[in-house]
């Protein structure tokens, strides 16, 4: 099934979704044992949840795949991953929160270390710290001017950049600059397209003036640019199902990919209390929640099965902020799985519970992996959650007579 | 997802993956029972390996289809069986293990009898046995040379045989030979299109001196040509996986498709036991290793319930000399059913058993259909059995940033 099937099929009504989504949450048991962390965790109101849910399992992508955190928050909320992977640029631009428009080009880059000649001798400049970064995109940004473009030069992480240039007309098939190896001088930023041609000459323009910007600094005297990727944009959760979402989320990125698929974004949360906080206030405001946990995921990038135990357990604990409010759907699941044990993303399928009304008793008793095996959902691609969501709150109508 | 996916995420790493293969090892039970063979035999090694694993069921080619030891095969190693659904003379060529070239064009054939006006009146020359063709393939091959071309007589069974013809820009767009019914001479192999007329003129020659040769036979005095079918080239598993594959096999299909998909391909054994032994003694070369049993499939073909059982208990017995070597992965399945109730290939899903470090507890505890339906890997196609395998083997990188 071609899953913007259910865009035909979308009504309205005044039901509201809510997605808890934690980071990550799926995991593995540590050796020797034979509970994963959600499993280990004290969760007596998800699993007082899970008795009058539906459970499953879903697949991010596909069998064996380790979802990046892009595909799969486009896969959680109904957008098809491998039709939807998008460049390296925008989910960059997404991270930082960068408010995107249609006219910009997200270019991405390092900053490098040339010697006298122009010869590049460093790729990574040494790897200066994100501090020296910053200091370094201010001078950028205070040094370079362009006629008819606006540019904004945006630290990443250590020597990683964002150039995002913005104007009319851009395009993105222009030849990278970073020559791969040490000993060359750069690339020039060449048109691979006769239509290419007037923003490679504007490319052209900025990296010569950043070499002069640049020109007294001892590691990082130039930059790179490592891939574009022009600004497309992708139709909201409004125009696809008609609903009217609310992200609410602490980290960045996933508050820029809500933004991409046009969520209101909350303000500035820090803490997960604070977050259930926000959606009890703006819960009269909203149709559809996005509340995202981040520390199950980080705890378990650290590979630290008990650290990610209390954080599933603190969840649990403010979990009747949300019950309590009856929405017609609550979601419990992840984006992922991030297992202690691997301390990475992993390929492993993720818990789901769904809790409305109209669900089907199934035989799941709490909320764990080993439950959700058998659930009554089944083992199913994530990127269908969205539909069975809208479908639970009778926002889908028949296909066919 | 597309199969093809993971072949854009593979690493390198020195894990290895043991592929066991119980040709047809999924049955049915008795009437009156409720066993399978696999439920009924006696196997305390692989039981104590469920434990530890992540069983499920898959399904070779779809819901309802039962496939061909080709499709079923190629699917086990993740190749989409309804694209690469070779030519049945490639096939017979692979079934017989004959060393395949890309100059190669493999032509199927029956012997067949002509009265004395050249009609046919016998398709199949009587159904002669397979030591008389034998004989005539001999005999072929001794008396029969062209210019520029190579050409090899193999018997394939009873009347049937393969033509292998080698040359230069060999073509297959050619009028097959048989009239498919009696009371007609054989139809000229005409070719069908410009670029076939020097093949078809070679193979017009070829038919007319076989004609010579089989003159004086008094049942199979000609040749039926059925279907012709140029060599194909695939991406082996070290090209899409970066694997270094060996395929352990005793028989010659089994043998040729691995080699099709660039396995090496031991050298000769004859007992299960001896196989075994072969996969020890060539541990430490490869990464990869194709282990295939054929008698779980030949007994139920036979419709023997009670001697597949028995094949399925020496698989159990021999199975410490695998475990003991603490291979990375470790997958036990087959390529399909073969119930002995149906005496055939069946369509029934296929009990699966992975077991790696990364596996999630599930309920299996042992290895048998009615647990694998509620096995933790669930229900799948059979064709990404090996990207789940590969994952686990941590040789596929992550999907998007």
């Amino acid at each position: 099934m071609n899953p913007n099937l259910i865009d035909t099929l979308t009504v309205k009504n005044d039901t509201k979704i809510v997605f808890l989504i934690l980071d990550g949450v799926g995991g593995l048991p540590l050796p020797g044992g034979d509970k994963t962390e959600l499993e280990t965790a004290n969760t007596p109101n998800l699993d007082r949840l899970a008795e009058r849910s539906i459970c499953g399992l879903l697949d991010p992508i596909g069998y064996g795949i380790t979802p990046g955190s892009g595909p799969a928050h486009f896969s959680l909320f109904g957008y098809d991953p491998l039709k939807n992977n998008v460049g390296r640029g925008i989910l960059s631009a997404a991270g930082i929160d960068f408010p995107m428009t249609e006219r910009d080009l997200f270019i991405r880059f390092n900053f490098a270390t040339a010697d006298k000649n122009g010869r590049v001798i460093d790729r990574r400049a040494g790897r200066i710290d994100s501090e020296t970064n910053e200091r370094l995109c201010r001078k950028l940004q205070e040094g370079i001017r362009l006629d008819s473009y606006d540019v904004f030069f945006e630290t990443v992480k250590e020597h990683r950049g964002l150039i995002v240039l913005r104007g009319d007309n851009m395009r993105d098939e222009i030849e990278e600059t970073d020559p791969q190896k040490v000993g060359m001088p750069p690339i020039p930023p060449k048109a691979l397209t006769p239509e290419a041609e007037k923003t490679a000459a504007v490319i052209a323009e900025l990296t010569e003036k950043a070499k002069e910007v640049l020109s007294d600094e001892e590691k990082a005297n130039m930059m790179l640019l490592r891939g574009y990727a022009k600004y497309r944009s992708f139709p909201g959760l409004n125009e696809r199902f008609g609903l009217n979402p609310l992200a609410i989320a602490n980290y960045p990125m996933y508050k820029g990919i809500a933004r991409l698929l046009g969520m209101t974004v909350n303000q500035q949360t820090n803490t997960i209390e604070e977050e259930f906080d926000a959606l009890r206030e703006n819960y009269e405001k909203y149709d559809f929640f996005f509340l995202h946990v981040k520390p199950t995921d980080s705890r378990g990038e650290d590979g630290d099965f008990d650290a990610k135990v209390k954080v599933i357990e603190e969840v649990d604990s403010l979990l009747p902020a949300i019950t309590e409010l009856h929405p017609d759907v609550l979601v419990v699941t992840g984006d992922h799985s991030t297992p202690a044990l691997l301390a990475s993303h992993s390929w492993h399928p993720v818990p789901v519970l769904l809790s409305s009304d109209t669900c089907r008793p199934d035989s799941a008793k709490r909320f764990g992996e080993k439950e959700c095996i058998n659930g009554g959902l089944g083992r199913f691609p994530m990127v269908y959650l969205m539909g069975v969501a809208l479908a639970h709150a009778r926002k889908l109508t028949k296909f066919g007579a």
